[in-house]
């Protein structure tokens, strides 16, 4: 691709960068007056910014913004950190440079100097700024009398890409990887800075660029093989206050060092990776650190030589702290090979039950990588009690961007709403106040490191996300890392008036769509927080028992009589008792229980009486009937948008929309038959069950 | 590899063509007077028949056995063509002659002559009579009196290789294939004569060599790319008798022919299947035919342009009638695309409603492949009703050896004898008498074709079918396809004493072993006839509903009350009403059905009581526990021959049997939960259920 072709990208490509020309009108006469920039230093990411803020502005006003010099009394949009920029300090004192972080920025409109200035202690702040600046300007906000400090909440706002060397994504629902093919890196440039500018743009600050899951090929990308290529791609990122980091094979040291050992504790290990850690900091001075998953579905790790998760990660901690570089070690371990005919092993138990033990074992620079709930990013999990119960280590949250479990993007589902839920849960540990997001921002325990990881909906599709209205769940997250005190509704709408414009029924109309959309995903699929009813492997589509007799230690334990797993500590695995206080008593209690995890923590009859009102039985009709109707209705109301929006773009959601009101029958469907056929219990409103 | 590998092959390689020697004592004092070899016919099928036999008597006695003239009054062993050779004109008159058909011979000591002389009409007699006497002479068998004349019972007696191109063989547990690889044909021309000489001493006589389900490259194989070397396959195959055929693409035409259709109507059409037939045929010219799978499981065939399946073979009988060659058409035609919703539809009616009405229309060199069931090769299955309903029509039988729903050569599952209750059972079509085996040998309706075909199961696995024992299932189906008058029992014990030697403790042992496998297979898998409850796509390992809400027509309909399909007249499917006479009432009725067929036919209530006198419920137990149980017994039984037999190949059968009573106890543990969890009935036994 010729890096004039973004000329040609269509809307769906530019998502919520399109910088959709204003109308003429009172706003468009205020942006005009502020359409040269003015820059002072010579610094490649400031530069980016500039280069952004021009783009952005000839798209929005129709006619280029140009550099030029800074001469008093000329209306401009001064960028520049704190004392190297005649124009921002100016604006700026003391008592506002006082209130910025190493990533904030403050946005000042000075009238007396017509100027808009964005200051920053460092570039990376500029670049925020200019994006948040360009926001107000889509938004058509009135710029006259800006006065906005802003510091991310959350210092780690990171991506990762599970995206394999062969070019495949594992988990991946929007085509092949922008970053891979045949083994190799790929060099698509313009589409991976238009991806840094995605992620910039939403607040995002760091990104490992290979799955997880590292096979043979990928553990080399930290050897000289690859290290060029992979530099390369961090050029990029850097660009846009982005920093990369890789996934590494906790066997490397066997399987590319050629040693006889990977113990965390053997000499020569520690020197191999040390060694390789050497080499790429040598091509990589401000590479951000190692993702590993270790010891987790027959992953290699330290269990292999008798280690712990603390020797596992220590080590190469050590090696990285010498470049200010962390380890993300991901807490995604329990026993994969376990008997389904064994009640007793419960893997939602495993992350706290191999983690909690070690606490303050870990190097400062080890960060554990927690997933939301205590299984796998289901529709409806309970918040992992593993968050905050570990005080003197570092911590940070886990979600999925991409839609594993929630509709592979063919389904429209936001996930900002359920992210929120997370972050708002009160864990109790310390009292009231002990939540989520302060665990995750650092300030519960006061961590040197913490934050947000998510790992990454997009590919090669021309739209990135396979549904444009997944773009809402990449734009969000990385708000919401920002901010977790944004509301879902609001990065919505944000995000549906830079995406769409801002016609307000087309607004309204989608904000409804994407604010309803979990919740009906959640009632035609898995009932009250059992998960798991999906077609083993690919993980789509209905299949109540597709895991049933399984050895991956997701049940659902269905009779004739009842259905769900008793994790109380009376009779069941005691998972509640890692909860602590009201948390554990209302989880541990049937009645207290709230009905969207009853059959997370209890096992109960079909007739039990939900808090509801309703029986388990009935619900599970009733949701599923009324699911499937308002995936229709998603439908219909995406129908009235027709003209209100590009044709293309219309059509590309109309057709995914339909496929998931059919697909929504279906989950309808076999649901209601299988709990039909297994209870013998009647539809009390006498609809059709197969 | 090289010619005299063969040296080197393991036992497990040689298989029943081991010629182990025979100890000292009469046998061999009588078998070495006949050790010289006479022929006076050049011909290399003829050669290749006497080669086979001397390396026969030089394994057996250790020492080589010469070809040399014929001098009256040596001892000898001669072969011959009627007609063409002294010795056999002398010992033979023309009443032996008579006897004789095209593939047939006769074997006769003459005393006088002190010679054994095997005559046939032709060559490829001379090579079935060949490998009858070395097996006379690898059983110990007195030779002194020999006066045996035999015919084949069927004409044709085929072996469908499900291999494809890139190497895979669909539904093949024995490794990689021994045709094919990289899209190329492979050259282990000394292990293709092997398989070729394993076929014929079991009496195949032809052999399609590519999968039934047709991609792209092997579309090819009609083509001038391909048939240099297909002829080369041929050259191999021809010199024991065994003619070689090709699966074909339907849609051929369109995509090697570049016509813009495949309709078998169209002139072009025609014409371009002409002139491949013809290319085919100047490549081979005894080429046997083309094998389609047309319609079915999204393979392409004449529905496309509205045409049935008489237009769509006889278009290509016509191009092969000149040559004397003949199309084989699958009869394996229903709707993959089922809703599981709809109970009228029934995928066990389904060949006999496409393919009844038929009758009449198809060309005389047309033969319709029909499964031995009405469904797919599962271990339980009523006999297809088409057998012998279509008056003038050729068919075919179609087993599969291969053990897709039968434990995939990793349990022991011996299929003669489902084989032979298949061939047993009266159709009653025309009154008693009407017999399948009559039916497929051709007698039933005066055929001009019809015969013998089925799925192998061998691959590159040293040991050829994975699960040693799974040899007993080639060997036994081309006895069967020679004669089905043939007992499993007399097959099984003549299997063993060619490939272990004739200990009489070791014969019996595995004869039980064989004898009870697929009553054992059956008892600890899908329940009472009602099949597929397996896991998609593999089909390997239980999995209750893993079938139950797919298109592909194969429901159990279980729930809390009863279990079943309803095939009955009245208010069923009416696939009852296919089988004629008392067969159909018997079907018909739950209170007549053969308990193995109940669930196949009926939907009932757990509570049902079998002729067995037990419940539906209970036997289901039963059988569970039971089956379980037996699987570990053969494990048991295994090992007592330890030192009966070389060390390796009693291993091989000793790994394959421990973990086939593993995977028996979780098939016992996951059927028994299902149903329990389901039912809510206890095991009267109180045994333990998850």
């Amino acid at each position: 691709m010729n890096s004039s072709a973004s000329f040609h990208h269509s809307d769906a490509y530019r998502a919520w960068l399109g910088y959709r020309r204003i109308a003429p009108g009172e706003r468009y006469n205020q942006y005009e007056l502020y359409s040269s920039i003015v820059i002072s230093e010579q610094d490649d990411r400031i530069h980016a910014a500039a280069t952004e803020l021009s783009r952005g502005i000839e798209g929005l006003l129709g006619q280029p913004a140009p550099l030029s010099d800074y001469r008093n009394g000329d209306a401009c949009i001064a960028l520049g950190t704190f004392g190297h920029s005649a124009a921002i300090d100016e604006v700026f004192q003391d008592e506002a440079l006082a209130k910025i972080g190493p990533e904030g920025y403050v946005i000042r409109t000075n009238s007396t100097l017509r100027c808009i200035a964005i200051g920053a202690s460092s570039s990376a702040g500029i670049v925020y700024g200019v994006f948040h600046l360009l926001r107000l300007l889509a938004l058509g906000i009135d710029v006259e009398a800006l006065d906005i400090a802003e510091n991310p909440v959350n210092r780690l706002r990171m991506i990762n890409q599970w995206d394999n060397m062969d070019g495949s994504v594992e988990r991946g629902y929007a085509g092949r990887s922008i970053f891979f093919a045949d083994n190799r890196i790929t060099w698509d440039s313009e589409r991976i800075r238009d991806y840094a500018r995605l992620l910039a743009s939403s607040g995002v600050n760091a990104i490992s660029i290979n799955n997880v899951n590292v096979h043979r090929v990928e553990s080399k990308l930290v050897t000289t093989q690859f290290l060029p290529d992979v530099a390369k791609l961090a050029d990029i990122f850097r660009l846009y206050g982005i920093r990369l980091f890789l996934s590494v094979n906790y066997a490397s040291p066997l399987e590319v060092g050629g040693l006889s050992t990977a113990d965390p504790l053997d000499t020569t290990v520690r020197e191999w990776w040390r060694t390789q850690v050497a080499e790429v900091y040598a091509a990589i001075p401000d590479f951000g650190g190692l993702l590993v998953k270790a010891d987790s579905e027959n992953r290699p790790g330290p269990f292999t030589y008798g280690r712990d998760h603390a020797d596992g990660s220590n080590m190469l901690a050590e090696a990285l702290k010498p470049y200010g570089g962390v380890v993300i070690w991901r807490c995604f371990v329990y026993n994969c090979k376990q008997d389904w005919r064994d009640r007793k092993t419960d893997r939602a138990r495993a992350a706290y039950d191999h983690f909690k033990p070690l606490d303050g074992k870990f190097m400062d620079n080890v960060i554990l990588q927690v997933k939301n709930g205590p299984i796998d990013f289901q529709v409806r999990e309970p918040v992992s009690p593993l968050f905050g119960a570990m005080e003197a280590t570092n911590q940070m949250i886990e979600f999925q961007i991409t839609q594993e479990y929630t509709g592979q993007q063919r389904h429209v589902c936001y996930l900002v709403p359920q992210w929120k839920e997370v972050l708002e849960f009160d864990t109790l540990i310390k009292g009231d106040g002990s939540s989520v997001k302060r665990v995750v921002d650092g300030s519960f325990h006061g961590n040197a490191h913490s934050g947000f990881a998510a790992v990454s909906n997009i590919g090669d599709d021309e739209n990135w996300t396979g549904h444009l209205l997944a773009q809402a769940n990449l734009y969000g997250y990385g708000r919401l890392a920002w901010n977790p005190e944004l509301s879902a509704e609001a990065i919505a709408e944000e995000w549906i008036r830079l995406s769409f414009g801002g016609d307000e029924q087309l607004v309204h109309t989608i904000r409804d769509i994407l604010m309803s959309s979990w919740g009906i995903y959640e009632s035609y699929t898995a009932p009250l927080g059992i998960g798991f009813m999906v077609n083993p492997d690919h993980h789509y589509g209905p299949n109540v028992d597709g895991y049933e007799y399984s050895m991956w230690g997701t049940y659902h334990f269905a009779d004739c009589h009842g259905i769900g797993v008793d994790r109380t500590k009376a009779t069941g695995t005691g998972y509640t008792a890692q909860y602590a206080g009201a948390n554990m008593e209302q989880y541990d209690s049937p009645a207290n229980c709230p009905d969207e995890l009853l059959l997370f923590f209890h096992h109960v009859p079909y007739t039990h009486r939900l808090q509801s009102g309703k029986t388990v039985i009935q619900s599970i009709y009733d949701t599923h009937f009324e699911g499937a109707e308002r995936a229709e209705g998603l439908k219909a109301s995406w129908e009235l948008l027709e003209g209100k929006m590009d044709r293309e773009l219309h059509r590309q959601v109309a057709d995914r929309l339909a496929e998931q009101a059919t697909h929504a029958r279906e989950w309808r469907d076999q649901i209601n038959t299988y709990f039909y056929r297994k209870s013998g219990i009647v539809d009390q409103a006498g609809r059709l069950i197969y």
